[in-house]
């Protein structure tokens, strides 16, 4: 059963952590809700600021729902801390999984984000239409969940499916789903967020560049890496809009 | 005139009901507006929980307005229990003869589901695109008027009609409706609504994606039937939350 | 100058109106802007219930914020019968001349409605989608300004130019005007409120059908009439919901 | 450093400006915000009525954040006369230089306009759709910033980038910016805002147009020079819209 550890004893917890930091989690979770990336499914996770093997994630509910009492720490293998109770997300092993294999990753982000689930079953790779998704330079690669386990219910529900996952990602920062979605992972919470965001509007961009016909000048590799890894744009001004309208203040 | 029994009596009442339930139903009413598959037009209902002989839907009535005082019992004839002076909808015998057809549906939708509409007037198929969509993996049937009563007025005004359409539905969870809109039954008023939701949704997901161009890599079959009949997903999560807005607490 | 009548005194008053009917028209106009038809632009008015040969619009505002107070009466040439220095509508000639052209037409709605004005600049005819626009079943004409007054600033600015749109008009519910918007009329205010938003809606709808590809199974001439002549919809429980929703009680 | 001038001095104010006006400068940030034109980020300056010299904007900052507090005067080499600490806009530049190049240009908005990346990115030129857009008669130029500055982070971070964009506009209302956005300009803030969101508008128009396939009638150069520069529309009646919305006033 995964949702103990080896010895049947639950992990220990990475110790406390900033209430500051849980809103944030809070808040990224009903950002995502109201920017149209998550509606009653998906969700978003942060490692512990405290313990790169603990990573926080909320309780099963809908993202629009979530408060701070609702957060849950798990171990890398998504075992839970002290669950109290409370039912867990079945996919967390999404999350899990991407930080055992990403020590870079702070934050992850599954969704069923609507304008990208055309990419992930058709033969059309997202390509970076504007600056604000540059980080798409990479192009996302597609997990396809037959390869890995036949005939299945399209969840990662276990700690394998979860690596086989992971493993797709590999160093991108995207990857999508055939017929189910995709994860989005950055080096902070804001910066995942953040480019959940504008991999669905960048979808919603691409699909009508396509529509009006090609050639469609992408942005190129080399202003994808400059903005992606030399010159970061300012996460943090969207990131402070953002906040504001979800938490009402 | 459809609107007595045989006998002239009205039909007698299968017993009150739960007044939590009937907020369900009132909830069910809002969420369908609220998510954009119902306009001002448009209804669902319920089998009456203690008599599988009765159904229960609102009084004509845009569906945004609906309120517990609204909801008029019937029964399978569509022959109101006690209508109290409300005017009822036109269209309720696509409900009842969909009861009487189908013992293991215990919710109706029908709708003019703006999305889905393209789909019921070219010879483009409903297929899922996604995992959340996966009931359509039987492919919707498209029910034709014209071919049981010529030129009509488009409406399903008679137990005759109601008929017609729940013979093309079928064992199918929809049915579009050419010109019209579409008919989404389930095994739970949650279910109902849930289908009703995501065919919309999927209609716009496929929309884009046939844009993009084939191949399309839709759900396999046998990925549709594992998720709608064997493995289901957490239709409650979802629900709690559309049912949260619909109800402002 | 046709703010004056030829005598130089202004038109007498059809007599005073039923407040209940002039909210209505308040209500129509914020209505209209609710639901996308109208943005900053375009107007509705409504035949004076006294009187044939007068009607009533408001005074030169965004219709989202029109009151009582702003209604102006205006007799056919579109003179004010007291317009107390309230700045009227530059195209109002629109609605007074169809108002003389169609003694059948109670409202008149002008509109730049969004998804309609493709259809105006192609080939491509408007075709009822489904039965919510069975009133396009007669193809809308396209009102070409150049073909009466060459190169213009696009707007119908005087009676002559209303008189050749109403011209065009002929005896159809809706009209198109190329690269500016279009006309909606009907037997009564809610009637034409809501063939103007269903104008809108099919719009959208027939351009996704037409992206799936064709043939394309539009509601029949036969189906239309039904529906339009003999056995119309119940407008009055969109009213109902749409005046609600604009008045806010 | 491109924050002082070149005697190290900040620059003289152009003298106080009416709180009128800067409540203006604040409604058309939220304005563009609320209309979809910006999101998280883009600008809107206008020139200082005081001083041609002189022009004013928000620090950096979310657009639909801006009070008052946040106006920053600026010279036109975008060195602010008194920053308080407070950080300016990277890309201020692409307004400095703009005022500097256009002495009838009033103010100027920065944004990414979703719907209008498509159109720097293909071959397909932006044209009037309808007479909203009538402005767009002058077709608007692409700037390539791989032509002035190779491989960039894309973002007009110096008053050389500015020119150079500046150059690209030349005596236009609409420039688009390759994988990035566009720049709107206007003889009054009204205006430029009016502009900004037209375009929006009109690529969304010309977009569903192209996809319902041409020959597309076009507003003529004719009808467009008219409109813009003859017998321009009340644009008053939207911005006291607008404003109303975006002040809850």
């Amino acid at each position: 059963m995964a949702s103990t550890s080896r010895s049947g004893a639950p992990p220990a917890s990475g110790g406390p952590v900033d209430p500051v930091l849980i809103e944030d989690l809070v808040a990224a979770s009903r950002i995502l809700a109201a920017e149209g990336v998550l509606d009653g499914y998906g969700h978003v996770s942060m490692r512990h600021p405290g313990d790169p093997n603990r990573y926080l994630m909320s309780r099963s509910l809908a993202p629009a729902l979530v408060t701070a009492a609702d957060i849950i720490e798990l171990d890398l293998e998504s075992n839970p801390v002290d669950a109290r109770g409370r039912t867990m997300f079945r996919e967390r092993f999404i999350h899990g999984m991407i930080f055992k294999a990403r020590p870079d990753v702070m934050a992850v982000v599954h969704s069923h984000s609507p304008a990208v689930i055309p990419f992930g079953i058709t033969q059309v790779a997202m390509r970076p239409a504007f600056h604000m998704a540059a980080f798409l330079y990479r192009q996302p690669p597609v997990f396809e969940i037959r390869d890995v386990a036949g005939w299945t219910n399209m969840l990662i529900t276990s700690n394998r499916l979860g690596a086989a996952l992971a493993d797709t990602l590999g160093q991108n920062p995207v990857a999508l789903m055939r017929g189910h979605g995709n994860v989005v992972v950055g080096p902070s919470l804001p910066v995942a967020v953040f480019r959940a965001i504008y991999t669905e509007v960048n979808a919603r961009l691409q699909t009508i560049a396509l529509t009006l016909g090609g050639p469609i000048n992408y942005l190129a590799p080399e202003e994808g890496d400059i903005i992606t890894n030399k010159e970061p744009g300012d996460v943090g001004r969207a990131w402070n809009l953002w906040k504001t309208k979800a938490l009402g203040k």
